[in-house]
């Protein structure tokens, strides 16, 4: 007889997304000439880049040819991707990251999910509270629910998640078993910078200590910076890798959906660096590279050739002017939903390094409640704060990716109001 | 500390494909005239359908533009495919599979893999040795070494995997726990058929002995027809839905990597039929659908776009005529190799519903030492059989996957030696 795998029974179902789509779908069926205006999910609204295309036709063509055919590519990528991503991602920026520890897969939600096969039993896993869900829900289909420490993120610290104490700031112990000293001890490490939902960035100091506190506990950093192309602010860093240390505890995983609108198109990568060794559970060494390596060489199969060469696109001269076209587009929604919102007095956070708004309820309105109010008020669909960890409630999420043309008559509802 | 997962050390180092490839280089460098022709991959060598082509290239332009731009698709493949899918790949055949039956993904690799979440501790797994290494390996690395009961096929039965004996045979108990009859029980099985490496291919018979096996264990089975495309026996099904009763046992896995040639453009499908129900290791039941329909909403996004216009091109009258062109291109090559070990009086499987070519090496020669006498005499490149399996050794595959003139030219070779 099969058994199943009981942590299914542990993972939410989420009703967010569908919750959401009810609401609308009720609200215009009693109201059929309203023009709703959706800026609630993160999908993007302008067509690919050129050079993409381009280099995608160029590609269908090669395929078309018995000589210009591919057939299996290497599971971790084409070397032409590889280089590009190290050289114009990293080692422009300063960072010492090589080809071949980028890994190009079909999605930053695969590869964060996917790395929790890389994992053992016995550790405490820190996922910061609001953050997108994919990390929460792959670790309880994981088996690992009760190894959860959320890192609570609040207005207080602007939604970054606070460093917890180490032993190296002087607390009377030597390192090692910080929880014996009451302090926090988590191994691994989801960071989402600039975060999604709440638009907040870890700056320069901030993630110098993370990197610290990793190196002291021998814990792992799983970087997401899906949103680095959206940092305006100089003085936050668009890699982990441009802090000191950070090549031996910590994984970065990007994406080009919302750089360059290939959420339906499917490119991505992780940057695994050689020098992050971890243990076994009997204290055997082993490396986190050629661990990945072998997961993504036994159970993926490369990213699809034409994808990979519209992702190479991304890095001429031209590509990089496309996606600077893009990113400031969808900023300047961002910026303008933002200033909509301070300008009526409400506490905003995000639409400065990231693409989206993150406001603080009204009257201590419920994040449904207020959902309810700007569909009602506004025709206006955003994302309930509380969608995204019990820290969120009573905030709520809009996104810069609609077209320029709704967001404005967004805010002009919204003005009014 | 972060620790790893323990499973990672007890997966084998695959050394088959690097081996090959060394072995090849160091003949290349003492030989360097000679004209190497390597038909051991399973890779192909024709260009993509024209269909396909024509299909990617007007999606291609689709996403050029905002009215045809398609952002984030549903997890579960677009509607048009599984539609397509359903119909043709099922109903045609009088198989009934609805179209939310189907989920499309980015290769039959990951999704065999990937199936390894769905299932709990204590089960038996049951995996054909030779087969294709994922099986293996994946279920290893979910920490299933303990767990997996092997399928020893030999050449008695034609290397068909047979059915372990029932309770419904007759053994004297009533069903339930034929283990304590020292018989065999398994509760997940593999199926590969027609079977890489071996070439073989389960009958309506045998496949229906199977579908009932499961049936009186509630075991689920994995059924892997990613070359049913080859088949050319009318008694041997292409789905195993095509045997009644599999709807509410059987999960079946396809590809189009050697239909199309989609090896290099990455495009599957799993059928997971709603009738699934199985147990958590309580006793509370569970639909298998629903549980894999989560997985992939929560750990995957789905196809690109693109993609999954050229597999939907493939359902049209030119798309089957030009996948049947490919198909017999290779099943040629097959044929060809076949009927030449077998004019040498070699013992031969395989190369009549499979592109694969199986054979017994002559003189008890070791599966390496026929792969070194090949390479050395004929400058031919194949596969060593105990790469896939201890039952695969003093066996050889070879592939139909090669071009017709290469092929008729190793042919040509073989023959004289």
């Amino acid at each position: 007889m099969a058994i199943l795998n009981d942590n299914f029974r542990k993972v939410k179902e989420s009703y967010l997304f569908s919750t959401i789509a009810r609401k609308v779908n009720e609200f215009k069926a009693a109201n059929p000439e309203a023009d709703v205006i959706r800026l609630g999910i993160g999908d993007v609204t302008n067509p690919l880049p050129q050079v993409c295309t381009d280099a995608m036709h160029k590609a269908v063509d090669e395929m078309a040819t018995r000589e210009g055919f591919h057939g299996y590519g290497p599971e971790q990528g084409y070397d032409f991707l590889r280089e590009a991503i190290a050289k114009h991602d990293y080692q422009a920026r300063g960072a010492n990251i090589q080809a071949d520890e980028v890994f190009v897969s079909d999605g930053a939600k695969s590869d964060t999910a996917n790395f929790t096969d890389m994992f053992g039993g016995g550790n405490v896993i820190g996922i910061p509270d609001p953050v997108y869900p994919v990390y929460l829900d792959s670790n309880i289909l994981a088996g690992n629910i009760d190894a959860i420490q959320y890192i609570g993120c609040s207005a207080a610290t602007g939604f970054a998640p606070p460093v917890p104490p180490t032993a190296a700031e002087g607390k009377g112990h030597a390192g090692g078993d910080i929880a014996a000293a009451g302090e926090q001890r988590m191994d691994i490490i989801y960071l989402c910078s600039p975060n999604n939902p709440t638009g907040s960035a870890l700056n320069r100091a901030q993630l110098t200590a993370w990197v610290e506190y990793a190196r002291a506990q021998n814990a792992i950093i799983l970087f997401d910076s899906a949103y680095e192309a959206y940092i305006s602010d100089p003085d936050i860093p668009h890699s982990i890798y441009e802090i000191d240390g950070a090549r031996s505890v910590a994984v970065e995983f990007r994406s080009y959906s919302k750089t360059a609108g290939f959420t339906g198109t499917r490119c991505s990568y992780s940057v695994v660096p050689k020098d992050i060794q971890a243990t076994f559970a009997d204290g055997a060494q082993a490396n986190l590279h050629a661990m990945w390596n072998r997961r993504q060489s036994t159970k993926f199969n490369g990213a699809p050739y034409v994808i990979q060469k519209a992702a190479e696109a991304l890095y001429t001269d031209a590509g990089r002017a496309e996606v600077a076209a893009l990113v400031g587009y969808y900023m300047e929604n961002a910026n303008a939903i933002r200033k909509c919102f301070e300008d009526k007095g409400y506490e905003v956070f995000g639409g400065i390094n990231a693409p989206y708004v993150w406001l603080k309820t009204p009257n201590n309105l419920s994040s449904w409640e207020f959902f309810d109010f700007m569909l009602e008020n506004c025709h206006v669909v955003g994302t309930p704060g509380s969608g995204f960890g019990e820290n969120g409630e009573g905030y709520f999420r809009l996104t810069g990716f609609g077209s320029k043309e709704n967001t404005a008559e967004a805010i002009r509802r919204i003005s009014k109001i």
